[in-house]
């Protein structure tokens, strides 16, 4: 298309074309603030010289332990620096980064460790029980050895070495500080393998290119956006989506990363008073931990920190008590296959900064628009693959399309191309457009109830059975019907002393949902939930068949 | 390097791989800022609804006129609208944008026209004549038939139109305000052809592609940082690396272009004060122009104006002057053959912020460091490509590689080989790096002046004439000389009003410079400027050799 009549002499060469990746905002930052704060962990302060010193060493001893470029080298690790080390140190030595959710069962993990054929795991001494029992389970079932365990102590935390390996510090040691990079010579190489928690079956391992993880860096530095010098406070586990990729972002403008062992109000607190954070992402339950601390828990600031927030849309309630403590809350939205965040709520101050409180609230709960790093994101007709119409309630699936999107699903063809069926990302996840073209997920789109040929959105119902006062948790599936096909089933968990009866809950929902989505059935019970939290739905469909 | 053991199905494909060009952002901005403001222009305000729709008729309207994928379209205009939506339209169009200076002489443009083999010139009703007669040259000569003009007619400006040419407004009228853009199949297509001009011979035209320009941008907006929303003062001429990408940068927040025809003082404070000026660029000059200005063309704000200035480092006296205005200045430093700024004199406030004034201001007129568009910027030995030792004198070439460096020179592989020799662009600017690293540039290599074997940077020389309180300009170029070789000779413009004798100068140099830096000969005269106002240093270097 746009080349030149005679472009002779006007190839890519190594002047003028460079492999995308995050190691060089890293190298960037070592060569022009060496003195500058670049990893706070408590009482542990590291420049940018100790901390790239620190990764470099990092880089060279697992040479010498024999990791090759594109062996996978794992960790079992909070927030704490080995973490922020790994999320560097691993691509700087050419292997591929998998980070594993500490929350996961010994079979998850010996799973994955075998899946990925890992080499080497970085697991703190909290978790190397865990990595422990994941080689053994290999080693019964014939899965092979499992990576060698390298024990992170993190003597702040009051863990005393188990004795039983080599520790991070030592492993440090024989290392060289000054050891170069291994760059990728294409920027297409593999970068990190993220297994994603799904509700149902094995794992998935998502695959990130540098292409992408360079991207994901420089577009929240420039959208979020975070300014010079950011601090950012890492709540976000470096297991999830290497923790959206913030600890990369952060070191574009030279920026400050704060980790965290245990999330905390009074950790927060004392980081935001302490260190001045900036920026942080989380989860709404981290909003909520910050509005219920203890009076002795929270401490004074006099700046605004900046919050991205994603899982699910920051309730009304949250947004009305969190933002008079100082911060600014910015919806956020992605998935373990797009490196995290590629949707934000903009937020357009001159027309809806004087909306009443509640009116400010419900925009702010929409999902958003497209972030700069990712080409599009839109809601698609799954089986025409046309947009539907911006209305605000035609239902579609979000899809996604870009270099934020992985190279796909490691060892497993099949997932991956039905993933990128017809050339977009598949999300799973239902939405509407608005008019103004801001997008608003309803729900997943295996959670939606189709009763009668209406599709019903568990979130709707779930959400009006959340407004009860009674009620703590609501989860609502399909249950399986002779006359309508499926009608809304809803699973409930009420507030400590509070009551309620199934038919209270259900006039409650007749009152305020049309009758075809309103709950057939209500069951009491404590809901089923994996490790990083989400609701099985997968087990109370099971449940709801039989009832 | 770092592939994975099994890459089956990782591929790259279009779900997961999008080339990168700066059309993305403005397709981003028209989806989510439809209503804001994308540009102004005296009194007319474009929303981003109306500018997109403005450039995708000129997309459409070229293809109509028969420009195709690949084809040059040339510009010969201020920085009015036109001149805005061309940035965006050709490259919309598939086609490669020739911004052409609009100081250059006939000749000059008719060897552009000629070269580029432009087909379509949008040209301002002011340099209609020129755009006439390089074409008459052109026919006289055997060159070809030139470019198609379309004329814009700045009706604020007070220019009728000269009824010899579609009007840009008609030409327009017959596009398509939904037509989509002719996006880049691979990311290295050719998005600009931007010619040097150069001190001497021919102009080189400088290739870009959409990667780099996409990635000028989104580093730009990180990196500066342009934050939400800026609002951003276009004083850089289009023309010159298209405004340093700045017209690019300005969308990805959704921010706003300020178009200005003439750099008047009071022009650019009515802009700050009436549009709320976040951001400009500009020479040092136009720094001079801030502080000269008359006290009837100043007006009041209270915000602070982020300005970065490139070309010259910006003089102490001026920056203790501009500052208290509100201003904060930081220098930048590239070249056309790098997209504009890759280098940036970052401030580090922590350690240089209680600095007395003049420190201050030393530290701001050092060259600086990397951006973090760019992979490396370096000083290296000519010769042997060694890194010169961080100093604080030892005298390289600065050197860069990465993806904000041209694809190379058109139609000139001789010239393109020499400027990437080694694998580095050879920038022919001469620094030596200070001991963080920060480089400072002393000169161009060709100003060099060789005296007994020991090397005097002109431009040091310069400055301490320029000290002399009745000297407005001086320049140093080399003598011939039979005992040393070459020996410094200044060319010295005085301030009006003002005398001085030559031997008055060379006592003042003696006393402040080492004997072998002090001119031996010093010459009053006016000194001869490009269409751009560089010196031209070939010029006196001629004239030395008669004296």
């Amino acid at each position: 298309m746009g080349w030149m009549k005679d472009e002779t002499g006007l190839g890519k060469r190594k002047a003028n074309h460079a492999p995308l990746t995050p190691l060089t905002f890293l190298e960037r930052a070592e060569k022009i603030w060496p003195e500058r704060e670049a990893l706070i962990y408590g009482q542990e302060r590291f420049s940018y010289a100790d901390y790239v010193g620190r990764i470099r060493r990092l880089v060279s001893a697992l040479a010498g332990r024999g990791v090759a470029p594109g062996d996978v080298v794992s960790t079992l690790l909070p927030n704490i620096p080995a973490h922020f080390e790994a999320t560097w140190g691993v691509p700087g030595a050419g292997a591929v980064l998998n980070t594993i959710n500490t929350r996961l069962d010994v079979d998850t993990v010996a799973y994955i460790f075998s899946h990925g054929e890992s080499k080497l795991v970085l697991a703190d001494t909290q978790f190397v029980p865990l990595a422990e029992a994941a080689k053994k389970l290999m080693a019964a079932e014939g899965m092979g050895e499992g990576p060698e365990i390298i024990e992170v102590v993190d003597e702040a935390a009051g863990f005393a070495p188990t004795g039983r390996h080599t520790t991070y510090e030592d492993f440090l040691a024989g290392g060289d500080p000054a050891a170069p990079f291994v760059m990728p010579e294409d920027e297409w190489e593999s970068l990190a393998l993220n297994y994603t928690s799904g509700t149902t079956g094995r794992p998935k391992g998502v695959v990130y290119s540098h292409r992408g993880a360079h991207l994901i860096a420089l577009g929240t530095a420039a959208a979020w956006p975070l300014g010079h010098w950011p601090r950012l406070l890492q709540i976000v586990p470096l297991f999830h989506c290497n923790g959206w990729g913030h600890a990369w972002a952060v070191t574009v403008n030279g920026g400050t990363a704060i980790g965290i062992r245990e999330i905390r109000a009074g950790a927060i607190y004392d980081a935001i008073a302490d260190h001045k954070v900036t920026h942080f992402g989380g989860a709404p339950i981290v909003l909520q931990t910050i509005i219920n601390a203890k009076d002795e828990e929270r401490r004074p600031f006099d700046h605004i920190v900046e919050v991205f927030t994603a899982g699910a849309p920051p309730p009304a309630a949250v947004l009305a008590a969190i933002e008079p403590l100082g911060f600014n809350v910015t919806q956020v939205y992605g998935l373990t296959e797009t490196y995290g965040h590629v949707v934000e709520c903009v937020w357009k101050e001159e027309l809806w900064g004087d909306l009443p409180q509640e009116e400010r609230a419900e925009i702010k709960a929409r999902t958003g628009v497209a972030m700069p790093m990712i080409e599009a994101v839109t809601v698609l007709d799954p089986k025409t693959l046309e947009e539907v119409p911006a209305d605000g309630h035609s239902l579609g699936e979000v899809m996604m399309r870009g270099n934020t999107v992985m190279k796909g699903y490691y060892k497993n063809p099949e997932a991956t191309e039905e993933a990128f069926a017809g050339g977009w990302f598949h999300s799973g996840d239902v939405a509407f457009r608005h008019p103004d073209g801001y997008i608003k997920i309803t729900d997943r789109s295996k959670d939606i109830i189709i009763s009668g040929g209406e599709n019903i959105s568990s979130i709707e119902v779930e959400g009006v059975l959340m407004k009860h006062p009674a009620v703590l948790l609501a989860a609502v599936v399909a249950k399986p019907d002779e006359k309508w096909g499926e009608v809304p089933c809803a699973f409930v968990e009420l507030k400590e002393g509070q009551t309620a009866t199934e038919e209270e809950l259900i006039a409650f929902c007749r009152q305020r949902l049309a009758g075809f989505k309103t709950p057939k059935k209500v069951v009491f019970r404590e809901l089923p939930k994996t490790s990083t939290g989400k609701i099985q739905k997968f087990v109370l469909r099971e449940a709801a068949k039989t009832l």
